[in-house]
């Protein structure tokens, strides 16, 4: 005695890989199939459909194989609602929730497809009637996509779950489309599909890593750089400093140690207490940046810092100057730390998943932890740029299965020149258009 | 007006990923398909069938359209001969010859697919006939698979083509199988499918390593280690010697290096002149290399060496004794060399070359250099473990897309005696059945 | 016209290189000397003295050359009173504040020198009066050595520095006192003095690791554990759980996700979904994580969860019935958190600052995060062994310049192992003894 | 009852920490000493003096004590004749043989100090009487420093010595002078006191780099280029091939890969298959490569190739139109090879001893295998700079204790580039000077 179910694929369910992923699963979780129906996509511009029947011995293994394709984006051809289970107690999700990927996401309610808002790994769904049909007003700035709905789905990470919010649990009533992988389009940002090496002409991706940003401003899109201290040491404050200044750089996700060592520049000339230019160790250099933390602290902060003319170069100068946000998040390695650090890991939690919400395009520079937690908040469809000299580095933050995205393993010092080369040529031209 | 022509995939065309690979490469050359035929296999043990009509705006078009499909395994369904043209000079090859990949390859030769012999990457396929039905004696051992047939395929490097050898060239009349990932196999060698990584289970994995090794050796399989000197000098030494003891290595191939570091620790104790047990500094220990490659020099050869009762301990000590023979292939890093050491870079590959057709299971420890040597020499069927610290070493060494093929990232000076103490144990355990 | 000063040097002033590094200073910032006297010690056991007439052209330059001279460990001979100024502010230190070093620092107060408590790098020193001869017992245990004085100085960071606090400035009536390098010490212990390297005898280290946790068990010391998840992915989790189990474990520090999947491991047998074992990638694996961090904070903690019997094997399970004390400093890569992980990075940094100024020995186990947290607290005196598979991260927090250092670049998950099984089969001996 | 000998050491012996390490080696040796004399050059222009009287129990004891001095450059106060005895055979050294390190060296000969031609580290050391004032014609150039003398002493490697040369043995009359460590010298070439780090300036770093290479130029001296294939795969060619042009480069040492990219470059617009500008992959470019060779054997080599027409861009070609000498060395890992490359280890070895012997100053970019080869026949007054993205192979690099090195950790993509522009500019400057 068997069960089975039918399941459907659609979309480039060839070249992004779903058919074959979806045929493993089934095999490798001991169930068959028959093809029902079959539509390739014979040009590229072309979706294929496929739906299978999809059969095991028992229906918990026909459950395990059907959550599985779940995952790859194969839905069940007759959907049920999603169900949903109210949070026992704060913090607390109900037994078997649903925990999300970071791909677009709908749930299935009173028979509606219901996008879910603000997607995001590991989070459990919270399904809300609103009681007016305008929206609720303690919405984030995030509106529900259909605006003729009085239902909103969005994520919430555990520590946010409050007793008694409904909670999609099982896999019921959810569909999931992973990106597909870019097609015709070669180049930097369709090269990360082999993975990552440092044998790749480095001139040329970074000039199609500019050519990304110039497009994503052009359409109005949000850019948001990550950046760890190494970019200080190594030379590229200045530059990074005019891209701010230039409008490249809409947000700003940095530690302590980052700001520090900017400010550190600023005050002294040194960064790690060496000259970046003479490259000559300063004398009392390794006091540096504990002094320019205690300058920091006496004026009350880094903006009043600025205002009061203590600080008049560098990367924060120019975010204070141009109303760039940055968000300075707190960690345990931290000297200081500077009053505008964040110190409360949840509270800069929630500061960075702001900016990631709405970041159009990610550059993640020389920081493996502050893009680990920038990239937890993105959804796949963001397009990502990695820059590390650290090769493992660059693999693990591009394994989230962004759509988009490139790893490149080179000298931040190096980079952020050449970048700024790049773009702020190519803006003095655009100037004149 | 635009052009056709049918090809044919056969085998487990979509969970091997050649199905999405063909679609891809259509579709990105600008071509276009129809699916004539598709019979999907629908358990895992059934191979599926498709046959589809690919068709292009030119003739040139299609045929780079083809040429890419038939690396992926997909041929014309109407095959023509292959087209033979003679070398015009040593080493000197035909224009537009066919440079081979790894995987197994078939010629077709008046009507018939015969196999080619010694299959490896980027060497040119030449055709003879035969003049007896027995087959020539100047093959190395490598009989046709296809006794009854008089002609005979198999490759050749560059190097050794000679003036008049019939060599392929173009696509036509040639098939080639990518293996197939292995599935329903998790475990250490399911594992590289994903990608290198330090974040796995190591003792489990060795212990996988340890089983796939007994079974090649109850199959009756060749186990080729290939190593470098980080294994003497990180202690792991004796352990690598016990394994040659007690049969487990059926070829060693290393280099200068390698040799002179396990003399070394024979003649003085120490390999770089460190103490390998008490961790301690010899006296005079930096010049105890260039003492022991002196005293072989002196005594003629290392097997001179080990009968003279100078070497009495070790790995080449038990290679000697144990007749497991060794290939050291030179380098331009050499200190001495050896007089066992094959100082010509094309002799040392042709040695390898052997080494590696003969190998079912290779051993890559800790060594790039000779890894990529014995690599570029193993057909994609070869089994492959790739021990390194390093994940850029493992990772290139992966590249090749072996069928079956395991990466650690660890240290050899652990790795070693672990898979020691597994084999050792479960050999002990064997000879009671 | 130029002025001098006389500075003194003792101890083993020439092979700890501090006589070497004098003399650099001197000569690099454009200063001369004059030695008066220099008493050199003849044997190992013997110290040495050097008196220098140290001239500079100007009062500031020879405040500069006295002011790194002092920070190698040569001291004034004619010292004058440590200067104290009052805090202005909360947070807020004097102007030209005295930033410590990590080595034993001593000040001087009307005319005595005094030990420095909790010595720790990057802080402000406080001075206070007692008000009762017998010490304060608002002390966190940490007695003055000079139990007749009735002051106390000890370091403050930054963040604690209270308004009114008397507060060390300049350079005046401060003894600094570099670890002499260990000398008559080769094996594990004395390796790090030319740097890192991957190509050392593994085991030979390890076991020499194993002999200095027994000695400074034997001792009475404290060993505190500082560990990355990468421990549990790699496999090692069931051997350190061991060493907690049999005491050779007296604190733990770690992060959230060490926890979360050292929990995961026990509740659902997979760590970060794969299970350690047979290397099989579970069903619904990857929610492991985030159902088991749900499963505890429905327990309310790690040690409800233990004492409710959710959890039952593992290293925090082993740390909960052995009452070893744990701190699980939170970061913005959690997810989570788990109830127990102090999400506030300063609150996170006191408690691993207690746990450092306890600790005799420190092992860092793949981990860089919370291996600089505790490093940053740690005096040079401490034993420091850090184990990773990336040489950046050894090197790292090697720099720190501890007296006895020794950094493996091993694979954790073959570390452990070995390094247990020497505990474990010394430690049963000594049950004997 | 103990012996003793009277040693001296001179120069800048106390910041060169060749005193440090005279004392350290004493005592772990389980010697003692007196200082007899101690002269300290007090400014930074004026040397020291020590002469010590060390003791120790045995004869044994003091040779080792004395030998171990030696290598350190103290040097015994009553120096006797070297002692020399004949090469039994060919490739065999007496017993007992003086193994250079890569110093500069003199030996004692009749009563007189001899120079130590073409220092190079773990050779043998030849003396022969000169038949004829004028020196020997069979001398590869390198005229003896000491023109009066009728004897010359030089370095053979294990392999070139012939039965009959009259090699020293022992340590007696022999004088090793270790490089001082630059002083009053900060900045790049001061850099590598410390270590290896990815964490420094990388923009200053290149500049003073090239401010480096341009001194050579200026002071007559030789630029050696090591270059390994991934400078091509990184799209370094052009620029690297305009230095070439620009008389920056003269000498190149390179394997056979790099002299097939950059060909394959030149030939198909690609490296390793991929197109350096637009990052495209292109049709049939994974057999580039080895069609390149095929092309340049047909035309005979590599200047035959350039003067047909078929290669007229790139690196080799550059060097083909500017005379400038080229080593192609072989390895077993090569494809082809090239007819230019020579495929024998001891023949490339020696053509390569020849380029390190002529350099003032050695660029090694991102080969291991082909810098460590240079590096073995460099002297330690050679000038060094290495470039590459592992920072393990900079640290191996740098080992060797040149007197000026600098270790970059960069992407080799944006050094030469970034290299050029600060050379080709400031050449450009200078011409008008």
């Amino acid at each position: 005695m068997s069960v089975s179910r039918v399941v459907e694929l659609e979309g480039h369910i060839i070249d992004s890989g779903m058919m074959q992923a979806a045929f493993g699963i089934i095999m490798d979780r001991g169930g068959s199939f028959d093809v029902e129906e079959f539509d390739i996509g014979r040009r590229k511009d072309k979706e294929s459909y496929a739906r299978l029947l999809v059969t095991a011995d028992t229906e918990e293994d026909l459950q395990r194989i059907v959550h599985d394709l779940h995952q790859q984006g194969a839905n069940p051809a007759d959907p049920a609602d999603a169900t949903l289970e109210p949070a026992p107690e704060d913090r607390v999700v109900p037994h078997g929730f649903y925990s999300t990927t970071n791909h677009p996401t709908q749930i299935r309610y009173e028979g509606e497809w219901v996008d879910v808002e603000d997607v995001e790994m590991d989070c459990a769904v919270v399904v809300e009637e609103r009681e007016s049909p305008r929206g609720s007003e303690e919405s984030s700035g995030n509106e529900p996509r259909d605006g003729d709905s009085n239902v909103r789905a969005y994520t919430k990470v555990l520590n946010a779950v409050e007793e008694g919010d409904r909670i999609v649990t099982g896999d019921a009533g959810i569909r999931v489309q992973p990106p597909e992988r870019p097609r015709d389009q070669e180049g930097a940002f369709g090269f990360m599909q082999g993975g990552v090496s440092s044998e790749r002409p480095s001139e040329s991706t970074i000039q199609q890593i500019a050519e990304a940003i110039e497009e994503t401003k052009a359409e109005g899109g949000n850019v948001l750089v990550v950046a760890g201290p190494a970019l200080i040491h190594s030379g590229a404050r200045e530059d990074l400093a005019r891209l701010v200044e230039n409008g490249y750089v809409d947000s700003l996700s940095i530690g302590n140690g980052f700001a520090v060592h900017d400010i550190e520049r600023d005050l002294y000339g040194t960064s790690l207490g060496v000259n970046t230019e003479t490259l000559d160790h300063a004398r009392h250099g390794h006091k540096h940046h504990i002094y320019a933390i205690s300058e920091v602290i006496r004026a009350g902060g880094i903006e009043e810092a600025v205002e009061d003319g203590l600080i008049d170069s560098g990367v924060m100068y120019q975010c204070v100057e141009n109303d760039v946000p940055y968000v300075i998040a707190g960690s345990i390695r931290d000297d200081g730390p500077l009053p505008d650090t964040i110190t409360d890991a949840i509270e800069a939690q929630n500061a960075i998943r702001e900016q990631a919400h709405e970041a159009d395009m990610v550059l993640m520079l020389s920081t493996l932890l502050h893009s680990v937690a920038v990239g937890n908040c993105l959804p796949s469809t963001a397009r990502v740029v990695c820059v590390d000299i650290n090769p493992a580095t660059v693999t693990q933050l591009l394994d989230r299965g962004s759509a988009q995205a490139v790893g490149m393993v080179t000298d931040i010092g190096t980079f952020v020149p050449i970048l700024a080369e790049n773009l702020l040529e190519e803006g003095a031209v655009e100037l004149d258009d």
